[in-house]
């Protein structure tokens, strides 16, 4: 039978779940999508996602690909998953691909919104997708560490348990701050994150913020890819992986 | 003891609960509240709401009153609380009134907003506190229609279980609607609301944007109090109760 391809553009609330990668004993965002794709097509589908969001983080933009010989067409099927899925995961949109697409390896960038909630009380309707902070932020403070994070770098020194040959090099090409009254979003782009990455790096303009660091100490840090001078990783509740690009 | 009076500004997310009101055998907003007063306090006080918001319904901005003789002044009375409350109700700020006020019987007018997200896809974060219609809407006709329902009027025909001898007469002095994007926000403002009115002001709305009513008809309806040819009420958990306004 022939197979095709699809790609699925995917907004999850990751509250409920263990991350995206299916693993034992925890339910993951990638095994619910297989198991609904199972349901509609009656085959054992792998859903690749171009990113393994961790436990507690969201998406607006998670990108997976699929091989099915399903004979329904692409927007029979987002209908189709939308129907299946739990209210917490939805199908945004379904497209062909051809055989050459892989939501992981054909990524050029992804960008990642981190969201702060910067207000002496907690707000009640956004609480699963902000980090509460009640002591007023010097936001300017973190737009200059930011900025002089910018540009592509060895950095190891935000990542959290890197395997010893891989490559820590990443061209962090957008890391911009936006204020709009209780809210503090950070955007950041790159043509690939290390693991726990954007965490890491908002964890320590967090630091900065607050006087603990000074931006000399951070790129000092940095250079010497020394992890431990660096901020503790912000909650994953507060991510969400807004958009990944690929080539056209 | 001398006792103080004091009124709370409170937020919640209605999804957990059964409404405001203090209920046997199901778990309320008005009964959280007035436990973690008396945790704060040692005293069992009655914290008296300005709007007995039903099951499911949010609010940004109840108003309620307690009267209490403790020591705490307003703001650590505020701390005290948001630190003992569940994270999906905050007390947003705290302060002593007059032995006048009453958050119910003071009020002049309130405003509730009903959201309804219109797109072909759910939305995930919102999901909570929004009416998901996947079918586009005639928003220019729901306008028109909201238009034409402002005003003093008797409004027994947008109410649910009605008392025989209530006065039904309501002047509802803002119906608007906007439209951002998928959402499309309805803001009722009156000196008050009879019961379910916003809900079933917005089903009715519904049939009039899919054309199953027309304003004409509506009106009629209106005229001769008949709920039966009104719509459904919407669903409560797009619903929110944004403000109380209070003479000053």
């Amino acid at each position: 039978m022939k197979q095709r391809k699809f790609r699925l553009d995917i907004a999850y609330d990751g509250t409920r779940y263990h991350g995206w990668q299916r693993q034992k004993n925890a339910v993951t965002i990638q095994e619910t999508i297989e198991d609904a794709m199972a349901r509609i097509t009656g085959e054992g589908v792998v859903v690749h996602g171009a990113s393994r969001t961790d436990a507690g983080v969201h998406a607006l933009g998670q990108v997976a690909h699929v091989l099915t010989s399903t004979q329904l067409g692409a927007s029979a099927l987002q209908r189709a998953l939308n129907a299946v899925l739990p209210p917490d995961i939805a199908i945004l949109c379904v497209c062909e691909v051809p055989p050459s697409f892989h939501a992981r390896y054909s990524a050029v960038s992804k960008t990642y919104r981190y969201t702060i909630w910067n207000a002496p009380v907690r707000p009640v309707f956004e609480r699963s997708f902000v980090y509460h902070i009640s002591k007023p932020l010097h936001v300017d403070r973190m737009r200059r560490a930011a900025r002089a994070l910018l540009g592509e770098r060895d950095f190891s020194a935000f990542a959290t348990a890197t395997p010893k040959d891989k490559n820590t090099v990443r061209n962090l090409f957008e890391l911009r701050i936006e204020k709009a009254g209780p809210r503090v979003d950070i955007y950041a782009s790159a043509n690939g994150f290390l693991y726990n990455m954007v965490r890491a790096i908002v964890g320590t303009l967090l630091w900065i913020a607050r006087g603990k660091m000074s931006i000399e100490d951070m790129l000092d840090a940095l250079v010497v890819g020394d992890r431990a001078r660096m901020g503790d990783n912000a909650p994953p509740h507060g991510l969400c992986l807004m958009r990944v690009e690929y080539e056209r």
